[in-house]
Protein backbone atom coordinates (compact mmCIF):
# COMPACT_ATOMS: atom_id res chain seq x y z
CA UNK A 1 0.00 0.00 0.00
CA UNK A 2 1.16 3.56 -0.72
CA UNK A 3 2.72 5.96 1.84
CA UNK A 4 1.02 8.85 -0.14
CA UNK A 5 -1.72 10.63 1.77
CA UNK A 6 -5.27 9.49 0.08
CA UNK A 7 -7.84 11.22 -1.06
CA UNK A 8 -11.57 9.10 -2.10
CA UNK A 9 -13.12 11.38 -4.80
CA UNK A 10 -16.83 10.15 -5.09
CA UNK A 11 -19.50 11.47 -7.82
CA UNK A 12 -22.96 10.74 -7.16
CA UNK A 13 -24.78 11.03 -9.66
CA UNK A 14 -27.51 8.42 -11.38
CA UNK A 15 -26.64 10.06 -14.80
CA UNK A 16 -22.93 9.78 -14.36
CA UNK A 17 -22.67 6.22 -13.26
CA UNK A 18 -24.95 5.08 -16.52
CA UNK A 19 -22.56 7.05 -18.47
CA UNK A 20 -25.03 8.80 -19.82
CA UNK A 21 -23.40 11.91 -18.54
CA UNK A 22 -19.90 12.57 -18.62
CA UNK A 23 -18.60 13.12 -14.89
CA UNK A 24 -17.73 16.64 -14.52
CA UNK A 25 -17.98 16.99 -10.86
CA UNK A 26 -15.06 14.41 -9.75
CA UNK A 27 -12.21 15.69 -12.06
CA UNK A 28 -13.28 19.53 -10.61
CA UNK A 29 -12.65 17.94 -7.19
CA UNK A 30 -9.15 16.26 -8.32
CA UNK A 31 -8.15 19.40 -10.22
CA UNK A 32 -8.75 22.18 -7.68
CA UNK A 33 -6.87 19.66 -4.97
CA UNK A 34 -4.00 19.23 -7.25
CA UNK A 35 -3.58 22.83 -7.82
CA UNK A 36 -3.55 23.89 -3.92
CA UNK A 37 -1.93 20.89 -2.33
CA UNK A 38 1.62 21.46 -2.42
CA UNK A 39 2.47 17.84 -0.66
CA UNK A 40 2.15 14.59 -2.97
CA UNK A 41 -1.07 12.74 -2.43
CA UNK A 42 -2.81 10.43 -4.50
CA UNK A 43 -6.83 10.26 -6.02
CA UNK A 44 -8.64 7.46 -5.57
CA UNK A 45 -12.23 8.34 -7.39
CA UNK A 46 -15.68 6.85 -7.98
CA UNK A 47 -18.69 7.34 -9.72
CA UNK A 48 -21.69 5.62 -8.29
CA UNK A 49 -25.41 5.97 -8.44
CA UNK A 50 -27.74 7.72 -6.00
CA UNK A 51 -28.81 4.81 -3.69
CA UNK A 52 -28.06 5.59 0.16
CA UNK A 53 -26.59 1.67 0.76
CA UNK A 54 -24.36 2.07 -2.23
CA UNK A 55 -23.43 5.82 -0.81
CA UNK A 56 -22.50 4.09 2.47
CA UNK A 57 -20.55 1.20 1.02
CA UNK A 58 -18.44 3.39 -1.12
CA UNK A 59 -17.85 5.93 2.02
CA UNK A 60 -16.73 2.82 4.19
CA UNK A 61 -14.76 1.47 1.89
CA UNK A 62 -12.81 4.17 1.50
CA UNK A 63 -12.47 5.19 4.98
CA UNK A 64 -11.17 1.78 6.19
CA UNK A 65 -9.93 -0.22 3.24
CA UNK A 66 -8.31 2.51 1.02
CA UNK A 67 -7.53 4.74 3.93
CA UNK A 68 -8.28 7.80 2.66
CA UNK A 69 -7.96 10.32 5.02
CA UNK A 70 -10.06 12.71 3.07
CA UNK A 71 -13.07 11.80 1.28
CA UNK A 72 -15.01 14.23 -1.12
CA UNK A 73 -18.35 13.91 -2.50
CA UNK A 74 -19.99 15.80 -5.42
CA UNK A 75 -23.83 15.33 -5.72
CA UNK A 76 -27.29 14.47 -4.25
CA UNK A 77 -27.14 16.77 -1.85
CA UNK A 78 -30.52 18.79 -2.77
CA UNK A 79 -34.02 18.28 -1.50
CA UNK A 80 -35.14 16.13 -4.22
CA UNK A 81 -36.46 12.23 -3.74
CA UNK A 82 -33.32 10.74 -4.97
CA UNK A 83 -31.12 13.25 -3.18
CA UNK A 84 -29.58 11.17 -0.43
CA UNK A 85 -25.73 12.09 0.30
CA UNK A 86 -26.57 13.66 3.43
CA UNK A 87 -28.35 10.59 4.64
CA UNK A 88 -25.27 8.13 3.83
CA UNK A 89 -22.74 10.38 4.93
CA UNK A 90 -24.07 10.92 8.16
CA UNK A 91 -24.94 6.88 8.69
CA UNK A 92 -21.20 6.67 8.35
CA UNK A 93 -19.95 9.11 10.60
CA UNK A 94 -18.95 8.88 14.18
CA UNK A 95 -19.19 12.84 14.17
CA UNK A 96 -21.08 15.26 12.24
CA UNK A 97 -18.69 18.49 11.93
CA UNK A 98 -22.01 21.38 11.39
CA UNK A 99 -19.72 24.40 10.52
CA UNK A 100 -18.41 23.10 7.51
CA UNK A 101 -22.11 22.98 6.04
CA UNK A 102 -23.32 25.94 7.59
CA UNK A 103 -19.92 28.22 5.76
CA UNK A 104 -20.61 26.67 2.37
CA UNK A 105 -24.03 27.05 2.30
CA UNK A 106 -23.26 30.97 3.64
CA UNK A 107 -20.93 31.22 0.55
CA UNK A 108 -23.09 29.85 -1.57
CA UNK A 109 -25.60 31.96 -0.73
CA UNK A 110 -23.85 35.46 -1.97
CA UNK A 111 -23.97 33.55 -5.39
CA UNK A 112 -27.80 31.99 -4.85
CA UNK A 113 -30.80 32.24 -3.73
CA UNK A 114 -31.36 28.33 -3.65
CA UNK A 115 -28.16 27.68 -1.68
CA UNK A 116 -30.14 26.99 1.38
CA UNK A 117 -31.96 24.23 -0.54
CA UNK A 118 -28.42 22.27 0.25
CA UNK A 119 -27.99 19.81 2.55
CA UNK A 120 -24.26 19.25 2.39
CA UNK A 121 -22.13 18.23 5.65
CA UNK A 122 -19.04 17.03 7.01
CA UNK A 123 -18.15 14.58 9.38
CA UNK A 124 -15.59 12.06 10.61
CA UNK A 125 -15.14 8.41 10.14
CA UNK A 126 -12.60 6.92 12.63
CA UNK A 127 -9.50 8.35 11.25
CA UNK A 128 -11.27 10.19 8.32
CA UNK A 129 -12.88 13.80 7.30
CA UNK A 130 -15.75 13.31 4.85
CA UNK A 131 -17.07 16.72 3.36
CA UNK A 132 -20.28 16.66 0.69
CA UNK A 133 -20.13 19.66 -1.82
CA UNK A 134 -22.31 20.23 -4.44
CA UNK A 135 -23.00 18.79 -7.45
CA UNK A 136 -22.16 22.05 -10.58
CA UNK A 137 -18.56 22.14 -10.93
CA UNK A 138 -18.37 25.88 -9.87
CA UNK A 139 -20.08 25.54 -6.34
CA UNK A 140 -17.18 23.05 -6.17
CA UNK A 141 -14.89 25.50 -6.00
CA UNK A 142 -16.38 28.04 -3.92
CA UNK A 143 -17.33 25.58 -1.44
CA UNK A 144 -13.46 23.99 -1.16
CA UNK A 145 -12.05 27.58 -1.01
CA UNK A 146 -14.30 28.27 1.96
CA UNK A 147 -13.53 25.39 3.91
CA UNK A 148 -10.32 23.79 2.87
CA UNK A 149 -8.21 26.53 5.05
CA UNK A 150 -9.56 24.31 8.25
CA UNK A 151 -9.02 20.88 6.47
CA UNK A 152 -5.02 19.57 7.26
CA UNK A 153 -5.21 20.53 10.61
CA UNK A 154 -8.74 18.92 11.50
CA UNK A 155 -6.80 15.68 9.34
CA UNK A 156 -4.01 16.42 12.16
CA UNK A 157 -6.67 16.32 15.17
CA UNK A 158 -7.52 12.76 13.45
CA UNK A 159 -4.03 11.59 13.50
CA UNK A 160 -3.95 11.16 9.48
CA UNK A 161 -1.11 12.34 7.01
CA UNK A 162 0.38 16.21 7.47
CA UNK A 163 -1.25 17.93 4.19
CA UNK A 164 0.19 21.16 3.23
CA UNK A 165 -0.81 23.45 0.41
CA UNK A 166 0.81 25.63 -2.00
CA UNK A 167 0.64 28.76 0.34
CA UNK A 168 0.66 31.44 -2.08
CA UNK A 169 -2.49 29.61 -3.10
CA UNK A 170 -4.41 28.83 -0.05
CA UNK A 171 -3.01 29.34 3.63
CA UNK A 172 -3.67 26.32 5.62
CA UNK A 173 -4.01 27.05 9.23
CA UNK A 174 -3.10 25.37 11.87
CA UNK A 175 -3.60 27.17 15.82
CA UNK A 176 -0.36 27.92 17.21
CA UNK A 177 0.57 29.79 13.96
CA UNK A 178 -0.05 33.32 13.55
CA UNK A 179 -3.88 33.68 11.83
CA UNK A 180 -3.68 35.28 8.01
CA UNK A 181 -4.13 38.66 8.48
CA UNK A 182 -6.40 38.96 5.78
CA UNK A 183 -8.76 36.26 6.78
CA UNK A 184 -12.42 37.24 6.36
CA UNK B 1 -60.22 18.30 -5.89
CA UNK B 2 -58.86 22.18 -6.82
CA UNK B 3 -56.38 22.13 -9.43
CA UNK B 4 -55.06 25.26 -7.82
CA UNK B 5 -51.84 25.16 -5.82
CA UNK B 6 -52.89 24.66 -2.07
CA UNK B 7 -50.66 26.43 0.92
CA UNK B 8 -50.99 25.52 4.03
CA UNK B 9 -51.04 27.91 6.78
CA UNK B 10 -50.83 26.49 10.31
CA UNK B 11 -51.04 28.63 13.05
CA UNK B 12 -49.62 27.10 16.55
CA UNK B 13 -50.78 29.03 19.70
CA UNK B 14 -52.62 27.58 22.50
CA UNK B 15 -54.16 30.98 23.22
CA UNK B 16 -55.68 31.11 19.32
CA UNK B 17 -56.38 27.66 19.63
CA UNK B 18 -58.72 28.12 22.29
CA UNK B 19 -59.93 31.77 21.13
CA UNK B 20 -58.54 33.73 24.21
CA UNK B 21 -56.05 35.85 21.74
CA UNK B 22 -56.73 36.80 17.96
CA UNK B 23 -54.95 35.22 15.73
CA UNK B 24 -52.29 37.19 13.90
CA UNK B 25 -49.82 34.83 12.48
CA UNK B 26 -51.98 32.71 9.79
CA UNK B 27 -53.33 36.10 8.58
CA UNK B 28 -50.28 37.48 8.50
CA UNK B 29 -48.66 34.74 6.59
CA UNK B 30 -52.13 34.71 3.98
CA UNK B 31 -51.55 38.63 3.25
CA UNK B 32 -47.58 38.38 2.19
CA UNK B 33 -48.50 35.40 0.50
CA UNK B 34 -51.18 37.55 -1.51
CA UNK B 35 -48.91 39.78 -1.94
CA UNK B 36 -45.90 38.08 -3.04
CA UNK B 37 -47.31 35.40 -5.88
CA UNK B 38 -48.50 36.09 -9.26
CA UNK B 39 -50.28 33.05 -9.80
CA UNK B 40 -53.53 31.53 -8.37
CA UNK B 41 -53.55 29.63 -5.16
CA UNK B 42 -55.46 28.49 -2.72
CA UNK B 43 -54.79 28.93 1.49
CA UNK B 44 -55.95 25.99 3.69
CA UNK B 45 -55.74 27.42 6.86
CA UNK B 46 -55.09 25.91 10.89
CA UNK B 47 -55.32 27.07 14.24
CA UNK B 48 -53.96 24.80 16.73
CA UNK B 49 -52.78 24.18 20.15
CA UNK B 50 -49.14 24.05 20.88
CA UNK B 51 -50.01 19.64 21.15
CA UNK B 52 -47.22 17.88 19.43
CA UNK B 53 -49.12 14.69 18.43
CA UNK B 54 -51.83 17.94 17.15
CA UNK B 55 -49.43 19.38 15.02
CA UNK B 56 -47.77 16.50 13.38
CA UNK B 57 -50.96 14.93 12.52
CA UNK B 58 -52.02 18.12 11.09
CA UNK B 59 -48.93 18.67 8.88
CA UNK B 60 -49.61 15.03 7.59
CA UNK B 61 -53.19 16.02 6.67
CA UNK B 62 -52.24 19.18 4.93
CA UNK B 63 -48.94 17.09 3.15
CA UNK B 64 -50.92 14.12 2.40
CA UNK B 65 -54.79 14.64 1.58
CA UNK B 66 -54.98 18.69 1.28
CA UNK B 67 -52.24 17.76 -1.20
CA UNK B 68 -50.66 21.18 -0.10
CA UNK B 69 -47.33 21.76 -2.08
CA UNK B 70 -46.32 24.14 1.05
CA UNK B 71 -47.00 24.71 4.01
CA UNK B 72 -46.42 27.06 6.50
CA UNK B 73 -46.68 27.39 10.24
CA UNK B 74 -46.46 30.35 12.53
CA UNK B 75 -45.76 29.73 16.86
CA UNK B 76 -44.07 27.25 19.09
CA UNK B 77 -40.40 27.95 18.03
CA UNK B 78 -38.76 28.83 20.73
CA UNK B 79 -36.90 26.82 23.61
CA UNK B 80 -40.13 26.41 26.44
CA UNK B 81 -41.77 23.69 27.65
CA UNK B 82 -44.68 24.07 25.43
CA UNK B 83 -42.51 25.03 22.47
CA UNK B 84 -43.12 21.78 20.43
CA UNK B 85 -43.15 22.84 16.52
CA UNK B 86 -40.16 21.77 15.41
CA UNK B 87 -40.19 18.81 17.04
CA UNK B 88 -43.46 17.45 15.32
CA UNK B 89 -41.63 18.95 11.95
CA UNK B 90 -39.27 16.49 11.89
CA UNK B 91 -41.21 14.16 13.28
CA UNK B 92 -43.02 13.89 9.72
CA UNK B 93 -40.57 15.25 7.36
CA UNK B 94 -38.18 12.64 5.33
CA UNK B 95 -35.31 15.52 5.25
CA UNK B 96 -34.34 18.30 7.20
CA UNK B 97 -33.07 21.26 5.28
CA UNK B 98 -30.82 23.23 7.86
CA UNK B 99 -30.06 26.15 5.14
CA UNK B 100 -33.68 27.73 5.75
CA UNK B 101 -33.04 27.71 9.88
CA UNK B 102 -30.06 29.35 9.54
CA UNK B 103 -30.88 32.05 7.19
CA UNK B 104 -33.64 33.20 8.67
CA UNK B 105 -32.27 32.91 12.19
CA UNK B 106 -29.34 35.24 10.94
CA UNK B 107 -32.15 37.65 9.25
CA UNK B 108 -34.04 37.77 12.61
CA UNK B 109 -30.67 38.18 14.52
CA UNK B 110 -30.13 41.37 12.55
CA UNK B 111 -32.91 42.50 14.68
CA UNK B 112 -33.12 40.90 18.02
CA UNK B 113 -30.04 39.09 19.46
CA UNK B 114 -32.86 36.71 21.20
CA UNK B 115 -33.39 35.30 17.22
CA UNK B 116 -31.09 32.86 18.49
CA UNK B 117 -33.51 31.40 20.45
CA UNK B 118 -35.39 29.85 17.93
CA UNK B 119 -35.43 26.17 16.73
CA UNK B 120 -37.54 27.13 13.53
CA UNK B 121 -36.32 25.17 10.34
CA UNK B 122 -37.31 23.49 6.99
CA UNK B 123 -38.22 20.35 5.41
CA UNK B 124 -39.93 17.76 2.87
CA UNK B 125 -42.64 15.35 3.73
CA UNK B 126 -42.90 13.65 -0.02
CA UNK B 127 -44.02 16.71 -2.07
CA UNK B 128 -44.25 19.07 0.08
CA UNK B 129 -42.14 21.47 1.46
CA UNK B 130 -42.83 22.84 5.37
CA UNK B 131 -41.49 25.93 6.65
CA UNK B 132 -41.82 27.04 10.39
CA UNK B 133 -41.73 30.48 10.44
CA UNK B 134 -41.51 32.49 14.22
CA UNK B 135 -44.66 33.66 15.84
CA UNK B 136 -44.49 37.51 15.88
CA UNK B 137 -46.07 38.97 13.13
CA UNK B 138 -43.45 41.51 11.83
CA UNK B 139 -40.61 38.44 12.02
CA UNK B 140 -43.19 36.49 9.79
CA UNK B 141 -42.09 39.06 6.99
CA UNK B 142 -38.93 39.51 7.58
CA UNK B 143 -38.43 35.61 7.32
CA UNK B 144 -40.50 34.96 4.23
CA UNK B 145 -38.69 37.58 2.03
CA UNK B 146 -35.26 36.01 2.98
CA UNK B 147 -35.99 32.25 2.53
CA UNK B 148 -39.05 32.56 -0.41
CA UNK B 149 -36.68 33.43 -3.44
CA UNK B 150 -35.62 29.49 -3.31
CA UNK B 151 -39.40 28.37 -2.34
CA UNK B 152 -40.82 28.06 -5.82
CA UNK B 153 -37.45 25.91 -7.36
CA UNK B 154 -37.61 23.70 -4.27
CA UNK B 155 -41.22 22.89 -4.89
CA UNK B 156 -40.21 22.12 -8.52
CA UNK B 157 -38.37 19.76 -7.38
CA UNK B 158 -40.31 18.29 -5.30
CA UNK B 159 -41.85 17.67 -8.36
CA UNK B 160 -45.08 20.26 -6.96
CA UNK B 161 -46.89 23.27 -8.84
CA UNK B 162 -45.03 25.83 -10.87
CA UNK B 163 -45.50 28.87 -8.59
CA UNK B 164 -44.48 32.29 -9.72
CA UNK B 165 -44.05 35.74 -7.91
CA UNK B 166 -44.65 39.35 -8.77
CA UNK B 167 -41.18 39.74 -9.68
CA UNK B 168 -40.94 43.49 -8.77
CA UNK B 169 -42.12 42.59 -5.44
CA UNK B 170 -39.88 39.28 -4.95
CA UNK B 171 -37.76 37.70 -7.41
CA UNK B 172 -37.63 34.15 -7.48
CA UNK B 173 -34.65 31.99 -8.69
CA UNK B 174 -34.56 29.04 -10.31
CA UNK B 175 -30.68 28.02 -11.44
CA UNK B 176 -30.08 28.19 -15.25
CA UNK B 177 -31.91 32.01 -15.14
CA UNK B 178 -29.30 34.27 -13.92
CA UNK B 179 -29.14 35.30 -11.28
CA UNK B 180 -30.71 38.35 -9.53
CA UNK B 181 -27.83 41.10 -10.06
CA UNK B 182 -28.48 42.91 -6.45
CA UNK B 183 -28.63 39.36 -4.40
CA UNK B 184 -27.20 39.97 -1.13
CA UNK C 1 -30.26 25.18 49.76
CA UNK C 2 -29.42 28.99 48.26
CA UNK C 3 -31.58 30.92 46.70
CA UNK C 4 -28.90 33.17 44.53
CA UNK C 5 -28.96 31.86 40.52
CA UNK C 6 -26.51 29.34 40.29
CA UNK C 7 -24.31 28.88 37.12
CA UNK C 8 -22.52 25.10 36.46
CA UNK C 9 -19.13 25.94 35.19
CA UNK C 10 -18.21 22.63 34.04
CA UNK C 11 -14.09 22.19 32.39
CA UNK C 12 -13.76 19.05 30.24
CA UNK C 13 -10.39 17.99 29.82
CA UNK C 14 -8.62 14.84 30.66
CA UNK C 15 -5.38 16.66 31.58
CA UNK C 16 -6.96 19.19 33.70
CA UNK C 17 -9.03 16.56 35.62
CA UNK C 18 -5.63 14.65 36.51
CA UNK C 19 -3.86 17.92 37.52
CA UNK C 20 -1.52 17.67 35.04
CA UNK C 21 -2.23 20.89 33.37
CA UNK C 22 -3.99 23.97 35.08
CA UNK C 23 -7.39 24.60 34.42
CA UNK C 24 -7.57 27.95 32.69
CA UNK C 25 -11.06 27.58 30.97
CA UNK C 26 -13.40 27.36 33.97
CA UNK C 27 -11.94 30.38 36.08
CA UNK C 28 -12.29 32.53 32.36
CA UNK C 29 -15.44 31.51 32.22
CA UNK C 30 -16.19 32.65 36.19
CA UNK C 31 -14.00 36.24 35.35
CA UNK C 32 -16.29 36.87 32.48
CA UNK C 33 -19.64 35.88 34.52
CA UNK C 34 -18.50 38.08 37.41
CA UNK C 35 -17.79 41.29 35.23
CA UNK C 36 -20.70 40.81 32.77
CA UNK C 37 -23.81 39.91 35.73
CA UNK C 38 -25.34 43.19 37.66
CA UNK C 39 -27.50 40.27 40.09
CA UNK C 40 -25.55 38.28 42.63
CA UNK C 41 -25.40 34.54 42.18
CA UNK C 42 -22.97 31.58 42.87
CA UNK C 43 -20.69 29.50 40.42
CA UNK C 44 -20.94 25.72 41.21
CA UNK C 45 -17.65 24.65 39.20
CA UNK C 46 -16.58 20.78 38.05
CA UNK C 47 -13.23 19.99 36.35
CA UNK C 48 -13.80 16.45 34.19
CA UNK C 49 -12.26 14.00 32.08
CA UNK C 50 -13.87 13.86 28.61
CA UNK C 51 -15.61 10.49 29.47
CA UNK C 52 -19.34 10.97 27.94
CA UNK C 53 -20.76 9.33 30.66
CA UNK C 54 -19.10 11.43 33.46
CA UNK C 55 -20.06 14.21 31.23
CA UNK C 56 -23.51 13.95 31.34
CA UNK C 57 -23.98 12.50 34.89
CA UNK C 58 -22.17 15.88 35.81
CA UNK C 59 -24.35 17.69 33.52
CA UNK C 60 -27.74 16.39 34.92
CA UNK C 61 -26.38 16.31 38.53
CA UNK C 62 -25.82 20.50 37.99
CA UNK C 63 -29.44 21.13 36.45
CA UNK C 64 -31.33 18.90 37.91
CA UNK C 65 -30.04 18.66 42.08
CA UNK C 66 -27.62 21.76 41.98
CA UNK C 67 -30.46 23.31 40.44
CA UNK C 68 -28.52 25.54 38.29
CA UNK C 69 -30.60 27.58 35.74
CA UNK C 70 -27.19 27.97 33.69
CA UNK C 71 -24.55 25.23 32.90
CA UNK C 72 -21.85 26.35 30.73
CA UNK C 73 -18.92 24.07 29.41
CA UNK C 74 -15.18 24.47 28.18
CA UNK C 75 -13.49 21.67 26.22
CA UNK C 76 -14.42 18.78 24.36
CA UNK C 77 -16.12 20.57 21.14
CA UNK C 78 -13.76 19.39 18.96
CA UNK C 79 -13.35 16.64 16.28
CA UNK C 80 -10.64 14.24 17.63
CA UNK C 81 -11.94 10.77 19.46
CA UNK C 82 -11.42 12.31 22.90
CA UNK C 83 -13.98 15.35 22.16
CA UNK C 84 -17.51 14.63 22.91
CA UNK C 85 -19.06 16.96 24.83
CA UNK C 86 -21.68 17.83 22.26
CA UNK C 87 -22.55 14.31 22.44
CA UNK C 88 -22.78 14.66 26.02
CA UNK C 89 -25.19 17.39 26.02
CA UNK C 90 -27.34 16.37 23.58
CA UNK C 91 -27.98 13.34 25.44
CA UNK C 92 -28.94 15.19 28.61
CA UNK C 93 -31.06 17.76 26.51
CA UNK C 94 -34.77 18.03 25.91
CA UNK C 95 -34.08 20.76 22.66
CA UNK C 96 -31.60 21.95 20.90
CA UNK C 97 -31.25 25.34 20.21
CA UNK C 98 -28.51 25.24 16.72
CA UNK C 99 -28.90 29.01 16.61
CA UNK C 100 -26.12 29.08 19.49
CA UNK C 101 -23.79 27.16 17.81
CA UNK C 102 -24.25 28.45 14.41
CA UNK C 103 -23.54 32.30 16.21
CA UNK C 104 -20.84 30.97 18.00
CA UNK C 105 -18.87 29.50 14.86
CA UNK C 106 -19.94 32.47 12.99
CA UNK C 107 -17.96 34.84 15.39
CA UNK C 108 -14.71 32.86 16.33
CA UNK C 109 -14.50 32.21 11.95
CA UNK C 110 -14.08 35.35 11.40
CA UNK C 111 -10.55 35.00 14.13
CA UNK C 112 -9.54 31.69 12.90
CA UNK C 113 -10.19 29.59 10.00
CA UNK C 114 -10.47 25.96 11.86
CA UNK C 115 -13.74 27.59 13.87
CA UNK C 116 -15.51 25.24 12.15
CA UNK C 117 -13.82 22.54 13.57
CA UNK C 118 -16.20 23.17 16.65
CA UNK C 119 -19.13 21.19 17.25
CA UNK C 120 -19.84 23.20 20.35
CA UNK C 121 -23.84 23.78 21.16
CA UNK C 122 -26.69 24.75 23.22
CA UNK C 123 -29.88 22.94 24.83
CA UNK C 124 -32.24 23.17 27.61
CA UNK C 125 -32.65 20.14 30.41
CA UNK C 126 -36.45 21.04 32.68
CA UNK C 127 -35.16 24.30 33.46
CA UNK C 128 -31.61 24.98 32.82
CA UNK C 129 -29.52 26.01 29.84
CA UNK C 130 -26.36 24.70 28.72
CA UNK C 131 -23.81 25.98 26.94
CA UNK C 132 -20.92 24.38 25.20
CA UNK C 133 -17.78 26.78 24.66
CA UNK C 134 -14.34 25.91 23.12
CA UNK C 135 -11.48 25.52 25.22
CA UNK C 136 -9.13 28.40 24.50
CA UNK C 137 -9.40 30.56 26.94
CA UNK C 138 -9.69 33.71 24.59
CA UNK C 139 -12.20 32.46 22.27
CA UNK C 140 -14.45 31.41 25.52
CA UNK C 141 -14.88 35.38 26.00
CA UNK C 142 -15.84 36.08 22.51
CA UNK C 143 -18.28 33.31 22.53
CA UNK C 144 -19.93 34.15 25.40
CA UNK C 145 -20.28 37.99 23.98
CA UNK C 146 -21.80 36.92 21.27
CA UNK C 147 -24.59 34.71 22.86
CA UNK C 148 -25.20 36.13 26.33
CA UNK C 149 -27.08 38.86 25.42
CA UNK C 150 -30.15 36.15 24.55
CA UNK C 151 -29.36 34.05 27.66
CA UNK C 152 -31.40 36.50 30.31
CA UNK C 153 -34.51 35.92 28.07
CA UNK C 154 -33.77 32.41 27.77
CA UNK C 155 -33.43 31.66 31.24
CA UNK C 156 -37.18 33.93 31.32
CA UNK C 157 -38.80 31.12 29.32
CA UNK C 158 -37.28 27.85 31.07
CA UNK C 159 -39.38 29.93 34.18
CA UNK C 160 -35.15 30.13 36.09
CA UNK C 161 -34.08 33.17 37.79
CA UNK C 162 -34.22 36.97 36.66
CA UNK C 163 -30.55 37.36 35.26
CA UNK C 164 -29.57 41.00 35.08
CA UNK C 165 -26.40 42.48 33.35
CA UNK C 166 -24.07 45.74 33.72
CA UNK C 167 -26.21 47.43 30.83
CA UNK C 168 -22.99 49.51 30.14
CA UNK C 169 -21.01 46.14 29.63
CA UNK C 170 -23.48 44.02 27.47
CA UNK C 171 -27.05 44.97 27.70
CA UNK C 172 -29.47 41.16 27.75
CA UNK C 173 -32.45 41.55 25.65
CA UNK C 174 -35.72 40.80 26.75
CA UNK C 175 -38.38 41.16 23.80
CA UNK C 176 -41.07 43.74 24.62
CA UNK C 177 -38.26 46.17 25.32
CA UNK C 178 -36.88 48.19 22.80
CA UNK C 179 -33.65 46.40 20.82
CA UNK C 180 -30.40 48.03 21.26
CA UNK C 181 -29.50 51.00 18.33
CA UNK C 182 -26.33 49.39 17.64
CA UNK C 183 -27.12 45.83 17.84
CA UNK C 184 -24.88 44.11 15.36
Amino acid sequence: MSHLPRIGIVTVSDRASRGEYEDRGGPAIQAWLAEVLACAWEPVPRVIADEQPLIESTLRELCDHERCCLVVTTGGTGPARRDVTPEATIAVCDKVLPGFGELMRQVSLTKVPTAILSRQLAGTRGGSLIINLPGQPKAIGECLEAVFPAVPYCIDLLEGPYLTTREERLKAFRPGQKPPATHR
